[in-house]
C-alpha cells in the first residue's frame, strides 16, 4: 500500500538483487525507517526484535533469511543450521515453520550451485502468494461493505471497527482485516475506520492508524474501552478483525480484547467478521476457549509505554506503581457463536464445523 | 485508609485548625505529596487541576473552599461570589452543587461572626456523612464477598475485578466500589483484585492499584482488554464498579468500558455489582443509553500518556501518529439488564424501577 504517496510492500529485494529491505516497525508511528538485511543473523534479529511482526511477514522474512544464508554457504549442514536458528526466533508463529519447510523443500533436492537462485525464487513466490490470498480476502470482504454502503444516505460513511493490526504491515501487502477496507476505499466507497489502540502493545494506534493514514483512509483512534459505547449509539456498521488461529468449529483466537468487541457487536446487532488466510485454520482444535493455550507475555508491556516526547525523543515511561503485580495475556478466544462470518480467500464462510469442512474438505478431512 | 502504614483520609483540616490538606492526585502513583489549601482560590484550583477528583471528594473540597472564603470575608456578597466560583470549577459534578448548597444553607441565616465556625462544622459533617455512607456500602457489599469465600477451598482467594477508581481517593475515605473490598480484607477474608488500567486516563493503574498497595490488598493490574479472557477461564468471582449516575430504571453510567465488562460478566455468569451512594441515583432519567449525554473529552488524553522515566522524571509522551483523528468518550451506559445488583447504603437492591422506588420512596415519588 502507499507510504508518502508511493506504493510499497513490507518486505522487498533491494536493487542489488540479493539484500532484503524491510520497514523498521519498532519506531512506527513516530519514524519511518527501512532496514537492509544482508545476513541470516540480521534476518533472525529482525524477527526476534520485532523489526518485522505479523505471522505472514515473519514467514516471508524467514524465507529470505534462508536465502541470505544459502548465498554464503549452500551446504546441507548450513541449510539445517539456518532452519533451526530462524525457527527459534518466534517459536509460536505458525507461518514461520510453514515458510521454512517450503523453502527447504524447494532447495533440498537441487545441486548446490542452483540452491541460492531456487531459494530466492521460492521466497518471492511465498510473498506473492500472501498478496494473492489477501487480495482475494479483500474481494470477498468488500461485498459486505458495499451492501452496507448501498443502504446509506448520501454523504454517510460506512464505519468499520477493527482491533490490533491485521493490516499490510503484518503481511507482505494488503493485510487481512484491512484488505476489504483498502479495496472499498480504492473503489471510492466512503469508509471510515475506528482503530482500537490495542493495549498493551498499541498496535492499533501505532501501526493500523499509521498505515491507514498513509493510504489516505479516514480513521479515528479510540481507547479499547470505547467500542461498546459506539455500537450502542449506531456508530459502527461492521467489525472486521484478523486472527492468529481459528478452530475446526470456528472459534477465533485473536489479540486480547477481541472477545469483548464481539460481545458488544452481538448485543447491538452489529455484524462481526474475521478475515483470515485459510492456513490460519487449525482443524486439530475443536474448543478454542478450552484448548488454545494463551501466551502470557512480559509485565513490562503493560507497566511501561513508549512514545515520543515534545522535543522528539523516543522515551519509555512507567505507568504503574512500583510493586503492583501485572498480568499480560496476549490473546483471547471469541466463541464461534459470536462470529457473523469468516472472510477467507475462498469466500465468506459461516463460523461452523460444517461450513469450514465444506470449504476446505481436504484439510478438514486430514485432521480427523 | 492506610498510606505507608498510617491511616488517613483524602482531605483533612491541618493541625492549625483551619487550613486544608489534600493528597496531590496528579502525581500518583509515582510520588506521594500533600498540598495545603489556604484560600478559596487554592481550593478552586485544586478541583480544576484535578489535584482532587472523584465526585464526593470534589464536593468535600468545595465545602472547605467555602470555609476558607468565609474566614477572610463573611459577607453575603462574598458567600455568593465564592459559591459561583467553586461551582464553575467542574460543572458536571453532581456532588459539587449539592455540597455547596448544603454549605450555603448552613451559614446563610446566621450572624456574620458565627458563619465561619458554622461552615467548618458543616464541612466536617459532609465529610463524615460521606464516610458513613461508604462504610454502610462496605457492610452491605461484604456479604456478597463472604458468600463467595465460603464456597472456596482452603487457600483460594476471592477474585474481584474493578474498573477505573471508585476507591477512597475518589471519596473522603473507604471508597464506594472498594468499600466491600477493604472491609473483606480487614476481616481477613482472602481477597485479590484485578484492577483494569482504565484507558485513557489510567485511573485503575495509577490510583486504584496505588491505594490497594498501600492498604496491603493483593491486586494485579491488567489491560482493559483482559477481563473477558479472565472471566472465560473462571478467574473472576465478582465484578464491583462505581458509577457516576444511575437511572430510575437501574441503568448505570460509569467510566467508558464498564459496559464491555458487564457483557463479559453476563456471558460467563459472573455477578456484576455496582456500588453507589444513593444521591447518585437520578430519578428523572429513565433510559440511560438514550438520555444520558456522554462527555467527549480532550483528544490528548488518548494521544499522550504521562509516566516516570527510568531516571525518575515525570514525562509525557505521544503514542499516536501525527494527524490521526482521536475520539475520547468519557463514559458509557450499562443497561440494567446486565446489572446483578446495586450496593447502596440502604442495602443491595435490584437494578429495577420497582426495587429502586421501594428503597427510596421519597426520592422516586418526588421525581414523577
Amino acid at each position: 500500500m502507499n507510504v508518502d504517496g508511493k506504493a510499497m510492500r513490507s518486505i522487498w529485494v533491494e536493487p542489488d538483487g540479493w539484500s532484503i529491505g524491510v520497514i523498521d516497525q519498532t519506531v512506527l508511528p513516530h519514524r519511518f525507517a527501512t532496514v537492509r538485511l544482508t545476513t541470516l543473523q540480521e534476518a533472525a534479529h529482525a524477527i526476534r526484535a520485532m523489526v518485522v511482526r505479523g505471522a505472514p511477514l515473519i514467514g516471508a522474512t524467514a524465507a529470505y533469511g534462508l536465502c541470505l544464508a544459502l548465498r554464503q554457504n549452500t551446504s546441507d549442514d548450513s541449510l539445517e543450521r539456518s532452519y533451526d536458528s530462524l525457527l527459534a526466533t518466534r517459536p509460536t508463529a505458525i507461518n514461520l515453520k510453514w515458510a521454512l519447510d517450503e523453502m527447504v523443500a524447494a532447495v533440498r533436492n537441487r545441486p548446490r550451485d542452483e540452491r541460492s537462485a531456487a531459494a530466492y525464487r521460492r521466497a518471492a513466490e511465498i510473498c506473492d502468494e500472501d498478496v494473492a490470498i489477501n487480495t482475494a480476502i479483500g474481494r470477498n470482504g468488500v461485498a459486505l461493505i458495499k451492501a452496507i454502503a448501498q443502504r446509506k444516505k448520501a454523504g454517510e460513511r460506512v464505519n468499520v471497527l477493527t482491533h490490533c493490526n491485521a493490516g499490510w504491515l503484518a503481511t507482505v501487502d494488503v493485510g487481512t482485516a484491512t484488505a476489504p477496507i483498502y479495496l472499498a476505499h480504492d473503489n471510492k466507497i466512503a469508509i471510515h475506520v475506528f482503530a482500537d489502540e490495542t493495549r498493551p502493545r498499541n498496535q492499533g494506534a501505532s501501526l493500523t492508524a499509521w498505515e491507514l493514514a498513509h493510504h489516505g483512509v479516514p480513521h479515528t483512534i479510540i481507547a479499547d474501552n470505547t467500542g461498546g459505547h459506539l455500537m450502542q449509539h449506531g456508530l459502527v456498521d461492521l467489525v472486521i478483525v484478523g486472527t492468529d488461529r481459528v478452530t475446526a468449529y470456528g472459534d477465533v483466537c485473536n489479540k486480547i480484547g477481541t472477545y469483548l468487541k464481539a460481545l458488544a457487536a452481538r448485543d447491538n446487532n452489529v455484524p462481526f467478521y474475521v478475515a483470515l488466510p485459510s492456513p490460519t485454520i487449525d482443524f486439530t482444535v475443536t474448543d478454542g476457549v478450552a484448548e488454545i493455550p494463551i501466551e502470557e507475555r512480559a509485565a513490562d508491556e503493560v507497566a511501561t509505554i513508549t512514545g515520543r516526547t515534545a522535543d522528539g525523543r523516543i522515551e519509555t515511561v512507567r505507568i504503574v506503581p512500583d510493586g503492583s503485580a501485572v498480568a499480560n495475556y496476549g490473546f483471547d478466544v471469541t466463541p464461534a457463536r459470536l462470529v457473523s462470518g469468516l472472510i477467507t480467500e475462498r469466500g465468506v464462510i459461516a463460523a461452523s464445523r460444517a461450513a469450514l469442512a465444506r470449504a476446505f474438505p481436504d484439510r478438514a478431512g486430514a485432521a480427523e
